[in-house]
């Protein structure tokens, strides 16, 4: 692993401290490690999804638009004892995304999961929308899903496994005032993810859709609306880290037994 | 009108058979004329609405890329004296949009209603679709719905009144094997719908989703699925003029009683 | 018609002024008229239905609880030259509703459409909810649409043809604090018409589902919501006329383009 | 607790091995255990919700109508180390339902998870199905779950936790021809559960709705449709166990992070 590499001082301790025999195929190279794609990995949903995988083993394979905002969610990983690796890219580029799957395959392992968590919501009246930001939502919350999830697919068919993980909204399910562009990409990311799920079901790939209906304690939500964050203590607004467990839940279910959506909200949500 | 007056010889039945008080302010202009707008004028649905909206005394707008093919329906809409104009436009180019709805509204008269009819159903394995099929069925099924809609309502918001339509499938509401695209766009198209019809109701514009489960009767459905076509004596596929129908009655609708969605299906369909 | 011939001094109107050739077979009989049977006719929808219909040319055959309360309805359709008959049955009541229908089948003829417009809402927290109100509702709201589905349909399935009509609401579709019962049963009864438009469909039965999202211009809401019915100058609350309006744009849908859910609500509900 | 006294000999492994310093307030009484009431405790889902919570350490309260049947489940979780108690109770009978949650509270402890697990599908063309059948599919799979969802809540509420699981199925979401019956009691229970959900929510109760949308591993499965299970070892038909920790996940989600309504499926499942 690259970061590895260029860091030697830095012990691994995943490694040390939890010997997985199956995770290392020869020396020096980190191939048949199993790997997690996030793409859209914030300091909120992402970055707990990642933290999560690689406190399990995985090596959490992390992208975002700018390599170097990466830096302390990989660093809070590595500190941790897991593995993570950064990559800056953008995934609506088509090249990019298929150029970083194979990048990971070869340099990493297989990537056995692959969650989207890319948001984009900018509320406006359908009378002020510009094309451009309709546009935008739709290539950033939903055309980025499919170039991942057609990738990865692609490559966890030929194996008969692995687990692809969207992250939803109430927009998925509900178009709302002043919500055209958000809802439209939010209901076609589900839209997809619901026909990846039924034609990959069968050849052994889980898809699944997270509906997150609530606030999730990042930094946005503690600035912009603190009257909001007030109300983490008492379990407001959901924990990034909670949601993530869900994540996993999911990756984890046994075949017999998938779900391909549920939702998660705090108890005192109104709904 | 332009093509009535290079066709001075066609007298203007509707005007003669029909009158309507306030559709002519004056000699030789057709301002205040009530149009409206197909987006999407095929041989099925967008044609069938523009023919049933015609001989209600609108003029019917009708937009499809390549004028030439509208042609017929111009000429179908005349004999029975009724009033067309044929526009070749490209429903996903936003100045192209804007400029027609400006054009509309300056030489026909206000767009009271406006139908947005584009389909793009070409189904592929999520393994196989290109991420080029992937944006062109989104935006030319959604993409151009929102700048249709937007425009129109600009326009409709001033007045206080107006419908706008939208066509919907079973993909509207449900994802499938093969239909990531289109579920996708369709998804998206609909939750465009919702929220504009929350938006704008309040507003006294009327916008409404109509969902379409089963085959139309159109030359694609002749040709490409015989057997399918063959129940049409039957009243198994959907005859285009009763879609039409639906629309024109959805626009009737007193504004006590607006219905946002409504399903419309042959009665043999399984489903 | 029993009530007609004991009343030879009200002049059939609807007979003599809108001659329907098919509709009376033979002299003295009423035998082969179609019929209407709408099952919950109060002041609201129910009313309003059998008069639509009653205008058509149906005998409005309506049912509630008291017979008594059926006067001025059955007055107002018969000033009105339609024809319609009181029946005080209790709708929950199995061997009522099939002597019903077969009292009308013989009596008045064929029952070509059916409408259930039962409803039975009082809200109540779940805490304080007693066995016997959830199951009342359930019983009046649902199960009453059981009986009369299941009877006209067997009638229906017969002659291969017929329309039955569900009215719905917004707790058909969704639950909601102090709403458990009513949604249950609002609930049941949508799942009870999609199951037999499914089943019935194919079998020539037009079978739809009516969701009503607002206040409808009752008694009830004018007494008991004054500040609500003050928005009916507006369009706030939906008409009764309107809503049957629907009904019978439903019945009249060619079958090649059956809609099997629709929702209606004033151009000024929030949603 | 009754059962362990008349069998001394077993020694209760499950309070050996994980002591849980609150459990036992005083020798001789359970009172102070937490406990879980499963209705309807068969040998499918809602036997395998017992075995798993009872493997953390609550009282399996498990109900079905003869106790005498419950006697196998009863062995198999004492065998375990677990502790479980058998009452033969109707569902259906309100005084019976009463009584049940007053005994355990006061017998047992306080009821920290109900689970509502009764099914009851005989399908049925709706020209035949009986009023008699139609009503008992209701009151089995519906009303049930609303009394005992209103008795365990009335106790949760005053202690501000608690949590109440209902099993669903496909029908809870979709009629189908010849599930009028199953369909509607399925549909009412959800909005049960739904309303539920959003009234006592914020009162500290969990509500949650499971979307079982597959056969099940049951002897009835293996009997009925062997080719169904024939699936089994390929994990197409869904193993109670996994099915039970699909719903002790969900008791155990932080309340920041409530899952309202999850779905599971087999994964060659087509849907």
């Amino acid at each position: 692993m690259a970061d590895r590499a260029a860091s030697p001082y830095l012990p691994c301790f995943s490694i040390l401290l939890q010997p997985r025999p199956s995770s290392i195929l020869s020396t020096g190279s980190l191939v048949a490690e199993k790997a997690i794609l996030v793409v859209g990995a914030g300091a909120g949903t992402g970055g707990a999804i990642a933290k999560r995988f690689a406190r399990e083993g995985f090596v959490a394979c992390v992208v975002r638009r700018t390599a170097d905002k990466l830096r302390p969610l990989v660093d809070e990983i590595e500190a941790a004892g897991g593995r993570a690796r950064a990559y800056g890219r953008d995934a609506r580029k088509e090249e990019q995304m298929v150029a970083l799957v194979d990048e990971i395959e070869r340099d990493v392992g297989p990537i056995e999961v692959a969650a989207f968590n890319v948001g984009a919501n900018v509320p406006a009246s359908i009378l002020e929308e510009t094309a451009r930001k309709y546009f935008k939502i739709w290539e950033m919350a939903c055309f980025g899903g499919f170039l991942m999830g057609r990738e990865v697919a692609r490559r966890m068919v030929s194996r008969g496994r692995g687990t692809i993980l969207y992250t939803g909204a109430t927009a998925s399910v509900r178009g709302r005032e002043h919500f055209a562009a958000f809802a439209g990409a939010k209901h076609a990311l589900r839209a997809l993810a619901q026909s990846m799920a039924k034609e990959l079901g069968p050849k052994g790939i889980h898809v699944a859709h997270v509906i997150i209906d609530g606030a999730i304690d990042t930094d946005f939500i503690r600035t912009t609306f603190p009257e909001l964050h007030a109300l983490k203590d008492r379990g407001g607004i959901l924990d990034p880290a909670h949601v993530a467990d869900q994540f996993w839940m999911l990756h984890a279910q046994p075949r017999d037994s998938w779900t391909f959506e549920l939702d998660l909200r705090p108890w005192m949500e109104s709904w």
